[in-house]
């Protein structure tokens, strides 16, 4: 069926305003004011956030049927679009007829009334019907497509690495486990792993980095985006068992290279969002946070600050906020220490480097001063961490030596371990959380708003 | 450090030919060879197939260091890039210095000598450093890019749908199941999975459909691309436990819509591959497929064949092939069947569509005839179903008796269910697998060699 999508309809210079020959729109019903002789339709079809007026008259002969139609139907109309210089929107389509699709009934919880995010996250199949929804779902898709073509056009490679892996990367004791055996079973006494699908216990990934290091170092520059895992019991905010992450991982790349990129990346991606998704961000400037948008045009002018941790600590230190984690170099930062330096101090994102190896991971690459390492997060005020990364260790013996010192096994790691015996380079990447990039496009506060389906403690649904 | 990409020398008009001053190219080392006063190295750095001869004298400190390295050590060079018009190769560089950034050792496994693809898998660390298997993965990063572009450009939604799930959706028994539990814990003896991370038994989602759904049926135009899992215990050519899937979904569109679409989206892959692969497909069709490119520029000039299940039924009952399985109305196409039709009669791919409905999925729309239903296969000689779709049972009643008769639990679908309930609408999809897509863009037959890690039955290595 050949129908006009309502973003075509709102775009400049488009083809159908005040042409004779008929249109197809179709869409869902937001609202309808009826006399008896002419009503009103906001049709809706979820293509832009814009609904288009539907104007139609006595003279359609399903006038009745159609005065009476239900929030949340479905309908097909033909006919004409007219502009309405004089009127609060640029133009109205006259309806020569209308079918309805697909009824719907009053219990339709869509309503045209405000309902709560916390109602919405239990209709999370229906709530991409409002505005707010699918605007943050189409800055979903849109902010998704600018990290594939600021990467892709700067030459790096898309590399899909494992989701199902046997290696527990980072995450001890945080990595979900998975199985073909059948858990329902109750005869099932005792797992024979190397009776299971893979013939050994294997766990969902918890990050891509240490196979796109393996594609980094033969192909130069590559990044992963996909889904990442955490079985970590906290119930925040911020949190989700399931989220996206964006990794790119660059051969001859230090960390000053790394955080040159996630700045482009960042500034790239919002201002990409800016211009395709202008309407959803008005939108959620008017609706819920009047700061979004000067935020936001705001980044593409800072420059972010660089500062080392123990600056950082430094800070922390000085200030006579009263934090409830204390302060002291070698403890990792909490959140409220980075909001208050994001907030408080630098009011703009930054990036914070050189890390006490302690509380970092084994594969980071340890500084001259032997305490620290090549690391860094990308802070960002209302948020906290979104990016963070590292240069990574490419030096076998220091390597060795650490995974040595933290009690992990060497085997495990046979293969990451020859990327550094046969032709070594130094390499960095990063992790970008997608899910808090969306928090800070969109302004909501909780990452159950900006996924479709989220994934949390207690909650699969759907 | 501001390193020159070799892509970037190989490009039309490049900046760096005959200029004086000099420039960084880094890259491993693919092969050398030297006398007593010059060398030569062959170096790639990943970002294209084709090497650079790196030219050096003896006139460099370390001549005699360099004169010795090993296949595979990483180098950095300094030098200047100088057209060679009566040579092999366009142009050399001419190298002021050289730094070992990684040695090499004699036992690095890729020495230049051909391996078997079998033996490649073993290395799935360093196999990216071929010239084989560098084109195929950037082969996969553009085939992936050009998926976003198409869809992206015609105002599709990337929606990112749950990889874990309460829902079966199509894969009874097939699934595998995802648990925080400790599995190897001995004393855990039964399933409490009230205790399990998300309250209940959770699994790897098979498809994105349904999800995909809910979002079509809110913003038209949708496409989920993530991986998908089955637990099938298949040790074929053509299965892997993990895998890509690109899902299309679209609200106001039928059976029609969709072969349509699957068609414009495959043409544009192959035409967005030949344009930035050009080299990488070159190496493939000279060194493995001689049919390979003609093939692929085929594809744009082919107008895809549709028939009926009904019609293929027909035309290998009437073939005189001795099939190993038994064709007759109302079973499955197997392998045999799909490449006969696709290798022996149409020497193209097809579309198959109206299959009878006890072979498909409860979801798909029943056709008039109260037998078949609206779905659709294209299958590709060489390697079978590529895509799989349909038009979805839209109809609330039909779906209902469709639930009942294949006793299904409704509550397990009251979401999806309600898509029909609410201005319920005619919408359609098709799933892609991505990696079968590969096999034909690359010409590899097993689907090991076109994904990074593969998991396979009894394989989750690195």
């Amino acid at each position: 069926m050949e129908r006009v999508e309502i973003s075509k309809l709102y775009r400049k210079n488009n083809l159908y305003e005040n042409k004779t020959n008929e249109i197809t729109v179709c869409g869902w019903v937001r609202s309808l004011r009826c006399s008896k002789k002419i009503g009103f339709i906001d049709l809706n079809d979820g293509s832009c956030i814009s609904s288009l007026q539907v104007v139609f008259k006595d003279k359609l002969k399903n006038f009745e049927e159609i005065s009476h139609i239900g929030v949340g139907a479905c309908i097909s109309v033909l006919g004409v679009l007219v502009s309405t210089p004089l009127a609060a929107q640029l133009f109205e389509f006259h309806a020569t007829s209308i079918s309805i699709k697909g009824a719907s009934t009053s219990d339709y919880p869509l309503q045209k009334k405000k309902h709560s995010l916390e109602y919405m996250r239990t209709i999370a199949h229906l709530r991409a019907r409002t505005n707010t929804f699918s605007s943050i779902f189409r800055i979903r898709s849109s902010a998704s497509y600018a990290i594939h073509k600021f990467l892709q056009e700067d030459d790096f490679n898309y590399i899909h690495t494992p989701i199902i892996t046997g290696n527990d990367a980072e995450g001890a004791g945080e990595a979900f486990s998975v199985t073909s055996f059948d858990l329902k079973n109750e005869k099932l006494k005792k797992f024979d792993f190397s009776k299971d699908f893979f013939g050994k216990h294997v766990m969902l990934t918890v990050s891509g980095q240490l196979q796109a290091e393996c594609m980094a170092t033969a192909l130069s520059k590559v990044y992963t985006f996909a889904p990442t895992f955490r079985a970590e019991n906290s119930n925040t905010q911020r949190h989700a068992a399931e989220f996206w992450m964006l990794e790119p991982e660059i051969a001859f790349a230090n960390l000053n290279d790394i955080i040159n990129l996630a700045s482009r990346l960042i500034k790239y991606i919002v201002k990409h969002v800016l211009n395709f998704c202008e309407k959803d961000l008005e939108f959620l400037n008017k609706t819920y946070d009047e700061k979004l948008l000067i935020r936001l045009e705001n980044i593409l002018q800072t420059d972010f600050d660089v500062i080392t941790y123990t600056q950082a600590i430094n800070i922390l230190e000085d200030s006579e906020n009263n934090f409830e984690y204390e302060v002291s170099w070698g403890k990792d930062l909490q959140s409220e220490h980075e909001r208050y330096l994001t907030e408080k101090i630098f009011k703009k994102p930054i990036f914070v480097i050189d890390y006490p190896k302690n509380i970092k991971a084994f594969y980071m690459r340890q500084n001259d001063d032997e305490k620290t390492v090549a690391a860094m997060d990308m802070l960002f005020p209302g948020i906290g961490e979104m990016i963070g990364g590292s240069q990574r260790e490419e030096r076998l013996d220091l390597l060795l030596k650490r995974i040595k010192e933290l009690n992990l096994k060497k085997e495990d790691y046979w293969w990451y371990l020859e990327l550094r015996k046969y032709g070594t380079v130094e390499h960095s990447g990063f992790g970008l959380g997608f899910e808090r990039l969306l928090m800070f496009l969109t302004s909501f506060s909780n990452i159950r708003d900006v996924m479709p389906f989220p994934r949390t403690v207690k909650n699969a649904e759907f």
